[in-house]
Parts: structure tokens; sequence; C-alpha cells
């Protein structure tokens, strides 16, 4: 019932008129993406997710994944002949190295493919996400052997990748861990232990699967300093290279989780299988962070790309359910009631998930690029740029936009009305699957943590100076353009929260931890809601721009902007809430002492 | 693995030291309500919720009901027993009149019970619930001899009801329905049509189901004006008033919902069933929603229910699992980690959870109060005043406390982390059960409509301005009370935006429809935060008051203070947010026209 369609246009629009990539067309990576390239991708992407993808997307949900009793695991119908398709046509290799059958074109075209997937079927996506992240690990901490033995069938799709962290006592607490390395006198290392909510660690889509395993090598020190990270593949590989006997890691069974059923989660059970060393000893902790920024900005995108399909389908429910009558008069007088489309609070509900779809969409590609800037600029300076960026940005865009994420899936579902809470409606699904998303790759409490705790201290303070300093400017420059007004007062009224939230953790966090954390997650809403009103200034700008140079016909400008009007009077006054929050400390928290819960 | 304590402390609290029932000793069904009766009837609604209901949750939400091809629908394993002894324990009539079997006791005291019913199985909780709402339809509307026949089976459980008013292609706007009854010879009707979403349409637990059904007699006008209500006995009553012949009524099938599992959602097709009409004709709408008032206070129950046994299981994982050290140092050094309940992130779900239940359930007991007091005051003046509080704090309880009471359950699922994304730990549940009250009796943006379009405007205005002056005058009679600085200038602040908003609204609704629309939730959400202000004032001067009598040995009252004090510095803010956005008006709203969506 429901239906999805990519949004191409919105994308088309970012590329071109806000983040204008035409200009960086001088990069490596850039050079190829040519608007010609960049659309056709766009328009296959579309096709592949609306057409493969997304049909499968309900069917997933419903059969979710089976375990055999030989500990195989078989995905949904159809999700097998989808993921060929996916392979056939490239798509695990779009930015991935040329030198291993990549196409090297710039993250932020991948993260533009990885929501609609994620939109169209998000547990199908993440067989692929989970494969990215193995590349991205292996690429940067592998050697030389390693990478040309694993890369190549990582971005054809032919054998797929996982993380392998959590343990059924420890998760975010990742110190704590017991699944043990012992080295062998080849130079590999038998690995035992346990590891649970394990996704994608079992499956028919791939002919192997290369888990990425955190283990503690015999005699390492405790705690977080003795652990390492392991190439432990499902079929042990032959001396050519193919997958030869069944190396010793099972499923041992699937999880029964509230959603994101077509993805197999699976207890995996490690008994003296074979793995190798990636990177250095008792390093493996750094190297798996290599995966989990890849995976958490992956994460964001799910957040998004579940409110955007759930916002499409709302819309149109509401455009097409007819109920009762507008408070202003009957608005379709020949039809026995108007379309509920007509109430206010209805379009509430909608401008929320769509003024924040939009915005989010924009914060997600405008970070992926400083992504691409880090790797690729010819500016020292604007490498470092992008890299503080990424690392300050990362934790925002995965707790923001998850959480928002899910709240506009509840907010479209509540469109339905009853129609929502029924499975065949399938708005319900959105609101289960996009759950999962707040917790996965570091909950999100945990992405405010390394906010506060990391991200803010860094390089003493640089990235959060240079993001100040670059809105100040953009405010500056605009100041006296009425056209931008709401935009720049908004912006600005914002920004100053977030400036007095800043200085106030300079000031108080460091006097006592615990006012760090107790502020942690609404200074995170602060600073998620100054970026997206950052990215609807400059949204509105480039369609003003449209707009006055004979672009009025295009009714896409206009409404970019009254969106955009939206966000700022109606969702951007909840900063003032957060700071207030925020300042009064830790004491209102830690008043009670355990007992008293 | 979840566990669930009935909060008999905390409502005792209310009971004696916060609402003082004994104050009312002298009414009707207060007689027989001393402390000593009371307190019986919680500690034994604690051991059947604990003991009985609560054991059956998982299973019923993992079974589910299940229609056997005669149409029949079974309930989950163990539930007909456990209704058997909620029945045998006589709960059915706990509120009930006398005159049918009742035991006629206080309304505040069937909300705390309803609480521990839908804490502990929400889903076997409605079964019980949509016979309430049953009996008030037939208590108010019914002739003498309806009475005598349904009323003492409902009573006793027997027998239970249920609420027939959505169809296919109308719920909200139910003049459009179809259902038609056709005139009989003898006085009764043949009613036929398709009756959607009919929780406890179908089962196995009583003998008979007595469906309120709303249908348009033949001829009758067309919209709300022509719907008339019928009653329609799944088994036709013999002479002697036992069930007889089967009615044509049947289940058609089971609707595949998100949660609530363990109660059968039905499809109820009704073709040419002897039905009785109950109330004038074409006056059926009215009549409904005597049952609908009933129903949505029992709705907010919900809310809180849910939020308050998940608050209570996130509270037990929370000092349980241990991950990570505190911010400040390590607090259990001899252990391996300390629990999560040390990181003030984990107690701002927490304390956002507790400070909110324990703030609707004095709302709750307040309002149900005020709705005894209108049935029973002897001073003319209080009756009118519980009568307006009643109609004007039940859209607000509606709608606030299921919003907020999902918002906390998805607080609850967080701190477990990944744990709380799986079946077994049973938090996944809580979120899906809980997301239904937000939405059926009235989506929670019609409660809201109903609050500005109605509710405030009813009389004059008079229960808005008695609920304002009250708050003023508690306010005025503290202001020098240095024990309650926090709390009276919390209230007075939120209080004043209530004003502000209040004024706005008469002001700007009038003049455009659209504007009451638009402003219609945060309007709602700021009445649920002053409400909730007001019972933490009053509470916390409870507290005191003890604290100062002699109860320092008691930790409760210290703990009452704290999380009051929370709950005015941490959540209270939002209020202003609400009004920032409340007047905006509808133009950022409206702005849009339907193609743009």
């Amino acid at each position: 019932m429901p239906t999805y369609q990519a949004p191409v246009r919105d994308m088309q629009f970012l590329f071109q008129d806000v983040l204008e990539l035409e200009q960086f067309s001088n990069l490596e990576g850039f050079r190829d993406a040519t608007p010609d390239v960049m659309n056709a991708i766009l328009e296959e992407g579309a096709k592949l997710t609306q057409e493969v993808l997304f049909p499968l997307n309900q069917v997933g949900d419903q059969q979710g994944c089976n375990r055999r009793q030989d500990g195989g695991v078989e995905t949904p119908d159809g999700f097998k002949d989808a993921y060929d398709t996916y392979c056939e046509g490239g798509w695990g290799g779009l930015t991935a190295d040329p030198a291993y059958g990549g196409q090297g074109l710039p993250h932020v075209l991948g993260v533009a493919v990885s929501e609609m997937m994620s939109s169209s079927n998000m547990a199908f996506g993440m067989y692929p996400g989970l494969t990215r992240g193995a590349y991205a690990a292996i690429s940067l901490h592998g050697t030389d052997t390693q990478k040309e033995t694993y890369l190549p069938k990582l971005v054809s799709g032919q054998w797929t990748g996982t993380m392998n962290l959590t343990e059924p006592h420890c998760g975010t607490d990742l110190g704590m861990l017991r699944t043990k390395a012992v080295p062998q006198a080849d130079g590999s290392y038998k690995i035992t232990g346990t590891k649970i909510f394990i996704s994608a660690g079992e499956h028919d889509l791939a002919e192997n699967i290369i888990h990425l395993v955190l283990a503690r090598i015999e005699g390492a020190p405790e705690g977080t300093k003795g652990i390492s990270l392991f190439i432990v593949p499902k079929f042990i590989l032959n001396e050519d290279g193919t997958p030869g006997e069944r190396n010793g890691v099972m499923c041992g069974s699937l999880e029964e989780k509230m959603g994101i059923h077509g993805n197999s989660t699976c207890v995996m059970n490690y008994d003296d299988a074979v793995g190798y060393l990636i990177g250095a000893e008792h390093k493996g902790l750094r190297a798996m962070f290599t995966m989990m920024n890849e995976a958490r900005l992956g994460v964001g995108i799910q957040g998004l790309a579940q409110s955007e399909i759930a916002y499409q389908n709302a819309a149109a429910y509401a455009k097409d359910r007819i109920q009762g009558r507008a408070l202003t008069g009957a608005q379709n007088p020949d039809k026995p009631a108007d379309p509920i489309l007509v109430h206010p609070d209805v379009r509430r509900m909608l401008m929320n998930q769509r003024a924040f779809n939009e915005a989010a969409r924009a914060m997600l590609f405008w970070t992926a690029l400083f992504g691409d800037l880090s790797e690729k600029a010819t500016d020292e300076k604007l490498r470092e740029k992008g890299e503080d960026y990424m690392g300050l940005m990362t934790p925002v865009l995965k707790a923001y936009l998850t959480d928002m994420g899910f709240t506009h899936c509840v907010n479209a579902q509540q469109v339905y009305g009853g129609h929502g809470y029924i499975q065949e409606w399938g708005m319900e699904q959105y609101v289960r699957d996009s759950r999962i998303a707040m917790i996965y790759e570091g909950a999100n409490g945990i992405q405010a943590l390394d906010l506060v705790g990391r991200k803010l201290a860094l390089n003493g303070g640089r990235a959060v100076t240079t993001f100040l300093a670059e809105i100040n400017q953009y405010i500056d420059e605009r100041r006296d353009d009425p056209e931008m007004g709401t935009f720049v007062e908004g912006l600005e009224t914002a920004k100053s929260h977030l400036e007095e939230g800043t200085a106030w953790l300079m000031k108080n966090g460091l006097e006592d931890f615990n006012n760090a954390g107790a502020a942690s997650t609404d200074y995170l809403y602060i600073f998620g809601l100054v970026g997206m009103a950052y990215m609807w200034a400059r949204m509105a700008e480039a369609a003003q721009k449209k707009l006055n140079n004979g672009g009025a016909s295009d009714p896409f400008y206009a409404t970019k902007l009254k969106t955009g009007r939206y966000f700022i009077e109606r969702m951007l006054p909840d900063t003032a809430a957060h700071l207030a929050k925020l300042k009064t400390g830790a004491e209102p928290l830690m008043a009670m002492t355990a007992d008293e819960f």
C-alpha cells in the first residue's frame, strides 16, 4: 500500500544550487562527477530503490529471516535476487577506490544513494551498509595483502562484511570484552567467544562473509588497551583466494526484534575460528572506530530515510483521505467531506516532517562533502576543516537525525489515525524499523557524550570555533538582505543559544564532569537545530536566487522557501528550552541516591 | 524478564495527603471509602495485577488472538482464567451503582485500579475497560428495562461490552457512517453494515457481548443528526434474560496490529442483526459521547500506566547493568564497571519518566475526584465545577498523557540500549502497546481541537477561568513561603504562558478558526504542563508538611521533593517554546497548497 519516490529533485538542488559541487571539479573523484553523471546515477538509484528494493520492504518485515537447523540463515523472499541486481549494477563500488574495482565517486553522492536504499528498504540496505564499514576498516588498517585479498570482493559485493563488537555483558564498555584470540604458529589466531546483535552476521546473499571481530589476545592488558581487531572469514580462503573450508564461526540464533526483520541480527559463536590480525596488536579499538564513524553517518542517514518515506506516504494519505470539514468551511463542497490536509494540525505534523527531512538531507550532504574534502582537497587548511567538521558533525547527525527521524515516523503514523496502527498500511513498520537507529552504533546518549566530552575539546575547540565563525560570517554578510530577514534572524538567535551553551559547558563542564553529562543531550539538540537553521538559510538563499533569476515558473523554489520559514518559526524556538534545561546543571539529575530510583 | 510493582504507596499519598479524600467522607460513595477500605482495595488490586495479569502480558503479546474458521475468537492462554479471577473478585463493580450489583465506590479509586490493570496488562485491561464504557452509556441513556436487563451482567463481568463507531471510510467524521437500521414491527431494528477497529469485538471470555452500535435509521437525516445508538447483543436474550439465539453479528477478521495483540481488534459484520434503540432516535452521537468521555479518561490512564511500568524496569536495569565508569571517577571500584545509573544522561531519561508519571497520576486522580464531585457533591457550585473540570481536563489528559506516556516508554527502552530492541526484555512491547493510546478514542489532534474549539468556549469560558483563578489563588497564598519558592515560581511562569496562550486564542482563534487549529496542540501541551506543575506544587507542599511534622525518617517525602524540583527545572521550560510556536498563527501551516505537499 505505501509508495516511495526517491527525492531526486531535492538532491539535485543540493548538489548544484546549495553545495555547488562544480566548484570542486578539479579534485579527484569530483572530476568524473559531472552534473550529467551525478544525475544519471541518481536516476538509476531511484529506479533500483523504487522498483527492486521497495517492493520487498513489507515482505521482509513480515517474513523476517529464518535460521535453519544447520545454522544457515535464509533472507526473505526476493532479497537474494535484489542483492544480485544491486551487485550487477556496481552499486557496491560507487565511492570505493578504483584500485579495488570502485568508481571513486564522491561520498556526498554515496550518501544520496544510501538515503534511497534506507528509505526503500532499511533492512536490506544494512547488508551492503555493513560491507562498506568493513571496506573502510580494511582499507585504512589492512596490509597490502589484506587489501588485495578482501577489498575487491567487498566492492563487487561477492562478499559482505560485519562488525563484531557487542557481547552479552558489554556493549558501550568494550573494555570488558572477553572474546579471546590465541596466536598460532603460522601467524594467524584462533578466536573464541560469543558476540551478540551482529547485523548481517549470517545470510544467503553472498558467497563469503568477512567478520571484523574485536578480541583480546591471550595475555593482553586489561581494558580497552588490550583489544585487537581480527578478520574472520566465514569460509577460510584457499591459496587462490577462493572460499574454502568452513571456519569455526556460526550463527547460534537470531534475535527476536522490534523491527528490521529483513536483516539477520545474529548471536555469533566463535569456536577456535581462524582469524587474522588487522592493524597493530592491542590497537583494535582505534581501527574499529574507523568503521564506526562510517557506520554512524550511515545510521544518521537511516533516520532521515525513514522519516522521508513516512512523510511521503502521510502527505499522500492526508490529500486522499476525506473526513470532516475545514474549520473555515467546506473546501470540497461537492464531496461528502474535505481531505484531512485542510486541518492545520494535520499540516503541523506534515510540515514538521518535511522541514526536518529537507534540512537533514542538506546537513548530511554538507557534512559528507567535508568528508570528501578531508581526503581530496588540495588546500591543507581545507582538508583539516573537512576532518574537523566530520568529527564534530558525526555524533550530531547520528543522534539528532535518528531521534527526530523516529519522532517524525511517529508523526506520519499519527496522520493515518487507526490505519497507522495496522500492518497493511506500512506506517507502523517505519516506526519499528527507525527505532533501532537511536540505539545501535552507540546509543544516542553516547553520541552526546562524544560531542561534549571529546569533539568539543579536540584541538582546543578548533572545530566548534570554526563552525561558529562560519555562521557568524554568514550572518554578517546577509544582515542587510531583506529577503533573508527571517532566516538570518532565526539563525542568529539559535546560534547565540549555541554560543551560550558552549560557553556554559566550557566553564561548568570542566569544573564537574557531571555537568557536561547532564547538558550533553540538550546541547546536541541545540547543535542539530542550529545546523538545520544554517542549512535552511543556505537553501532559502539558493531558492531565492533561482526565483530572482527567472525560476518563478517552477513551484519548487517557492515551496522551499515556505518550508524553510516554517522551520524557523515553528521548530527552531526549541533551542531556548534546551538551553534553559542545559543551564540547570547536574544537580537536579544527581540529587537522588540509587535507592531512590 | 520485566517486573511490575503496583505504586500503592504513591496512590495512598495522593488519596490521603494531597487530595485529602477524608474531607469528602460525608458524600455518597465516599462514606464507605474509609482509608482502611481504600488501602485494602489497593493492596488487593496490586495482588491481582502483579500476580495474575502481569504474568500474561508477554504471553498475550506473543500469542495474540486467534480467529477460528467459525468466526469465534480465542484469547491468549490464561486470559480466560484471569478474567474469571477478575470477575470473582468483583472488580467489575468497584465504582458501579449498588442498584445493579456494584460497590458504588468513588471513581478516583477506580482510576487507581485501572492504572494497575493497564500497567500490568494493557491488552487484557481493555476487555473490562470497554465494558465500563457500555455500562456508562446504558446507565445514562437506557430505559429502566434496558438497565435491569444489561447492567447487572456487565457489572458482574458475565457479559462484556464494545463500542462500534468506526467504519472503513469514516472514523473521526461519523456523519458519513453507513450502517443502517431498519425498524421492525416489534419495535426492534435490523442492523446491517461493517464496523472496523472494534476492540474486544469477539472473544471467549464472557458468555455474551453487548455491542453498542452507531447506525442510521432508514430515512434519517444526513450527517451526524441522523445517527442513532443501538444495543446489539451477540446472543439475543431469551425471555428470562439468558443468552439465546446467535445474533447476525460476526467477527469477519482480526486486524494485524503493531501492538495490544492480546486484545481482539475485530472487523465486525452486521447482517440483519437484531438491535434495540438506546436513547432517542437520531441522538446516538450524544449517547455515544458519554462512553467516549469515560473511555478517553481510560486512555489517558493507559498513557501513564505504560510509562509507569516502563520506568520501573528501566530504573531497575540502570541500577543493575554495569558498563563503563562514572564521569567523575569509578563509583564501584571493586567491580569491573559502574552501574549505568551513575551517568547524568541516563538519569535524565529516568527522571523525565518519573517526574511525568507522578504528576500524571496526580492529575488523573484530581480530575477523577472532580468527576465524583460532579455527581455526588451536595453543593451545586461544586457539582458544576466538577463537571467543568472533567470536560476541560478530559482532552488534556487523553492527549498529553498518551503522547508523553509513549515518549517515556521510548525513553525507558533507550536505557536498555540494544536489549531494549529485543523481545525478551519486554520494553519494546510497552512502546508498541502504548502507541495506540495516542490514536484511539479520538486521535490526539482531535483532543486538541476539542479543547480549543469546544471546552475553552463552553459557558463563556467558565471552566478555564475557574482553573486559572484557582491557580492564581494558590500562588498568592504561598508567595511568601520559602519552602515553596521553586514550585510557586515555576508554576507562575508556566501559568502566565497559559494565560497568554488563552488570550491569544480568544482574540485570534475567533478571527480565523485556522489559528485555533494551528495553535491547538501547543496549547494543549502548555495546559498539560501547567496542570502538572500545579500537581507538583501540591505534592511538594504535602511532602514538605510531612517532613516538617516528623516524617524525615521516611525517604518517600524527600524523594518526592527532588522529583518535583526536577520537573520544574528540567521539564517545565517547554511551555515557552510551545507559546512561541502557538503565536505564529496559522500562516506558516496554511501557506502551501495541497499540490506542494
